[in-house]
């Protein structure tokens, strides 16, 4: 399959639904609401459909008002499985036509799949249909592809970053897309909760192994009320600090166990550290999952990092 | 002045010593740098003078040995003031043959000026020079122009970002910069002790006004012995708070007196806070110095604070 060939099976379509994954955010959003526009360009009917709609995301979501029409062709963006469809995913299981999405590991089950695992974001593979589309990029769309292609490379920053990002984004800017505004809102606001919460996992912050292992905890009420866009992110803690070779971070979840996620630099090999407690994962990252309190807990990761380090 | 005036005088030189500014940073060095390599491979002799070369730019400075040989033509990069010169000051003003830089303000006295206030990083001004001078950009010098521009732009993510700056990152990530390792080490990496600063700011931070005002401060203690690349961008922590109009950051200086910034957004006009405690500076960002206790210090902005939102 080709961007052609897509372009031309959305041509022979209408009254489209774009399926976004659960937990949504700036790719599937962006990759999503891009396309719903540059359909209705062309003058067909389409809606966006997602389990959640983002404060944060509402310069994208809150441009398009919702077309009523008879759903007749499912297309979804950024789904790599549809497990990820959340709420939605009893409805749509079985019925998604074309599937467009950048990761290499996607398993959707539908009458087309378009998937790059080259493109850093799905919003790259959108850009492309939308100029083979011949549709008109205004400041709107161009705002959503930003949004798509930025958060899903950290603001151009993750290994995941290509020249094709860069040059996508140039265009974008050159289009005329608020990147101060996505720029600011994405990547340089933090809820006041958010700075409560580093504060709280920074006062009780685990060195050990001479400092090459750096542990942080969330406990139940550490993060209580918060969602999952407030907390996302809080595993580079401690992997970002000098020296650290292996970063630990502790979750309490509500049944009592700890999910306990660890990433490591260098040649320390993460997946054979969480397989001493029966988890798994890559190299470089990996987890598993232990049941105890929380100083066992602790107690039991800074006996393996010592042994490890 | 064009580009190709400034490859030209290059051309017709030899013997160059290239000015960097003091408490050097990513776009001066890799500036600086990148120029140097440029100019040996034209078979001229060239060397960098820095006022310190900081641990992490290693990757930048270790690659260049000095060259030994009498200096002729003295050229400044990214230096807006030979105030900035720093210890180098004295040795070198009114001494500079040519100076290229990206600062609107600048105001360095040389026989040739090239500035261009557009351009993101002098990172910029360097990468077309090159293309003018027909050299060959190297992995090496990639690096560095990577450098330069990702750091001037806090990786692609400041208001100075331009379509030019994405399009000129491209090109060095397909001419084989390390970009992955740059972007851990600028924009990833934080030390063990810039963390425990990061703990106590937070662990000391006020609101007031509705918490649409946060204000921090550091005291001497706090980052004794710290350089000023750990302690570098902790203004930004107030200002980043969703909802936060007046983001006050309080610095101690030895001699006691308090140092203070000030960051606003919408309305919040932060030159007239400052102007209140004899400061002053632009709309969005403003300082002041106040003498007296930190406790003073803080009830006094507290009032202002107060009275302002």
């Amino acid at each position: 399959m080709t961007i052609k060939d897509i372009a031309s099976i959305l041509k022979q379509n209408d009254n489209f639904e774009i399926l976004t994954h659960n937990y949504p955010d700036g790719d599937c959003l962006g990759s999503g609401y891009a396309l719903c526009m540059a359909l209705r360009q062309l003058g067909k009917n389409a809606n966006v459909i997602t389990t959640d709609k983002p404060k944060s995301f509402g310069y994208i979501t809150e441009k398009v008002d919702e077309q009523s029409f008879e759903p007749e062709y499912i297309v979804s963006v950024d789904v790599a499985n549809e497990k990820l469809l959340g709420i939605n995913e009893e409805k749509y299981r079985g019925r998604i036509n074309l599937c467009i999405d950048h990761h290499g590991s996607n398993a959707v089950c539908a009458d087309y799949c378009y998937v790059d695992p080259n493109a850093a974001a799905a919003g790259e593979i959108i850009y492309d249909l939308l100029a083979e589309l011949e549709v008109k990029i205004t400041v709107a769309i161009a705002n959503c592809l930003y949004t798509a292609v930025s958060t899903d490379t950290g603001c151009f920053r993750y290994i995941n970053t290509t020249p094709r990002t860069l040059r996508i984004a140039a265009d974008l800017l050159d289009l005329g897309c608020d990147s101060d505004y996505i720029n600011k809102v994405m990547f340089d606001t933090k809820s006041k909760r958010r700075i409560e919460l580093e504060r709280d996992i920074l006062d009780n912050m685990i060195f050990c192994a001479d400092d090459k292992c750096a542990m942080i905890y969330t406990t139940c009420q550490m993060v209580e009320g918060m969602g999952d866009d407030e907390t996302e992110g809080i595993a580079s803690i401690p992997r970002q600090i000098e020296g650290v070779k292996l970063g630990i971070t502790i979750r309490e979840k509500p049944d009592g166990e700890y999910k306990v996620s660890a990433r490591t630099s260098g040649d320390i090999d993460a997946s054979a550290f969480c397989a001493r407690f029966g988890g798994g994962g890559h190299p470089g990252a990996a987890g598993c999952t232990i049941k105890g309190t929380l100083e066992d807990t602790i107690a039991m990761l800074k006996k393996a990092a010592e042994e490890t380090l």
